[in-house]
């Protein structure tokens, strides 16, 4: 049950036909997942939804494709996306997340939530040392 | 301005006493930042806290230092704690993280924060080939 | 499966009554959906709510209604109630939502869910320019 | 720096007087804080908040005054509202809460954190045996 | 659907074992709920988790068990942790929440939802008189 | 403080120099706020950003400019983004949002921070007439 309805083979435009091509041919794969299938609504916002997502999480960049997929899952489960915690768990077992690698994102994220949790209930202020002269960083 | 008071190493007892010293010794620095001075006003929970935190970020395991701050700093953005960005930002590049990977970090953060609130909106069912059969993960 | 029972027309108190009844007034259709019901456990909390549920977006006021279901949305969205997404989403299209204004809707929810990411990533200061004298505002 | 000029006692309109007013005379104490300051900027919403937090917080029911504000620090560290946690933690500490109960509330806050996002990461379904079934709840 | 298997009697290990032995006997029942059985995919953080429930939870200290429960439940809806919810709103009811007692609790959960958006709306600055000094704090 | 340096009109580079004579002619004012200007130690993630906002918010689309404000400030105020709360605030004020259209915005946001956590702490079950069938909507 979604708010908008899922876009199939046959109803599809040739706008969307062209990104579920796209996400066919970068990802060696038939399968089409239901947030495209649901986007599609709005060729529009697939098109560009697609095309960030193939930019920043396909392209080769300074960080490999499995540590952005745990970071992905990292920010989709302090944002209680259910739905992104389930495919980018899935795409990281893809890109060869092991079990111990598994349970070690999950310790970092339990203790980043509780520490999160305390360093606002406590309203620390940010110690000065953290600063970022410009001088130091972009000289 | 806390809503606790920072101890001090004029003000501390005994048992926060050891925990600043085992974090003086585990980082090799003489610096106690502003989280663990403020969580001090309780000894017990400095005490566990810093324990999951040195199990957690400095022991040897599956992932390396620089990603485990890498979905700390992910976690933190998408709670909104301030405080934290700064203080594993800063603990990031102490880590080695270079420009080029601070800005892929922030390209996939952004990326999740934007496909969390669609799918989210969009109410996205999970595809049934997410779903993990305990026969094929635990055989 | 909730955390209070549903209540039925056949198990309602007077108090509950008299608002379910309004509700329908108020609305001009039969169905009480399920928020309502499971509320309806405490009367009081009930009552309160809904009238300022009414209050708010069914009484004239500066927004026009389908306006204020868009806003309504984008907070459900972000804090990721998945039973608010539903409701008010089909409460806008009731208002006379079309597709084009729901993509639209989504383009900004995403696009604002991005950058609150990118902009706690960078904790970016406040310009002193978006600064209210109150001078200039209330004279 | 806020989004709305603060309200002085210079500048108030009769509502808004007649709220202060009612502020003063319930917390016995002549302060006003600027939470109700910014809100007076519209006298109603000033109005309905002020009626529900007096009906909420301060009338007897079945919670008592400082268990009622630990609730309410809960909520807004969870939130992140930075003024939120300052202002019920500095009333908690009015109402009684001592350094003890301080630390136990950040204990139970912190594991909460932790186990909210290690069941988000998890997507554990809930045990049927939670279910609430009518007859037993409502007899 | 879960990220990870659920570890059965069957399955489990000796480490899994003791801790789930040590539930059962902490909590005088031989129900293992999902969470436990989901986490158990990697024993140590089974153990640290359990260890650190039982202690904030389960141990004398200077808050009462019930309202630990409510405090746990208010977080957890904040967090938006469905799961959690459940789990903690049929813990409360077994350490003796009343009927009225959920209806303040979803009370004030309310109220401080509603106050912290309008908090973080107006952007409220804080008032110093919240401030505390480590001389009237820490004496 | 922020958590890169903020790029001055004397640092930067021709891609940025690029966008930032965009955002200037597109604003018709001279003045680049600091989320640019920080933004701007990745050129690329400069680029793609202020071009999805200049889509988004800036080129006639279903939805009003000031709807759209509204719709962001939304979203920024249930995700705690400071920054972008007063950004927004003082854009949609740019683009003749009243004091009463304020008011009214803060009221929906309130209502909607308060419902959202009630439906949460309820666990409401979504209605099944808030189903979208295929044939309905895209016959």
């Amino acid at each position: 049950m979604a708010t908008t309805p899922a876009t199939t083979d046959e109803t599809q435009s040739s706008r969307v036909q062209a990104v579920f091509d796209d996400i066919r041919r970068t990802r060696g794969s038939d399968f089409i997942n239901a947030f495209w299938r649901h986007l599609a609504f709005d060729p529009a916002l697939l098109e560009s939804t697609w095309a960030e997502a193939k930019r920043t999480m396909v392209a080769p960049s300074a960080l490999d494709p499995l540590t952005k997929e745990l970071i992905y899952i990292a920010v989709s489960v302090a944002n209680g996306c259910s739905y992104c915690v389930h495919s980018h768990t899935a795409a990281a077992r893809a890109k060869g997340m092991t079990e111990a690698q598994h349970a070690d994102l999950l310790a970092v994220i339990g203790l980043a939530g509780k520490t999160n949790h305390l360093a606002t209930a406590l309203q620390v202020p940010v110690d000065p040392v953290f600063d970022i002269s410009p001088d130091t960083l972009r000289p």
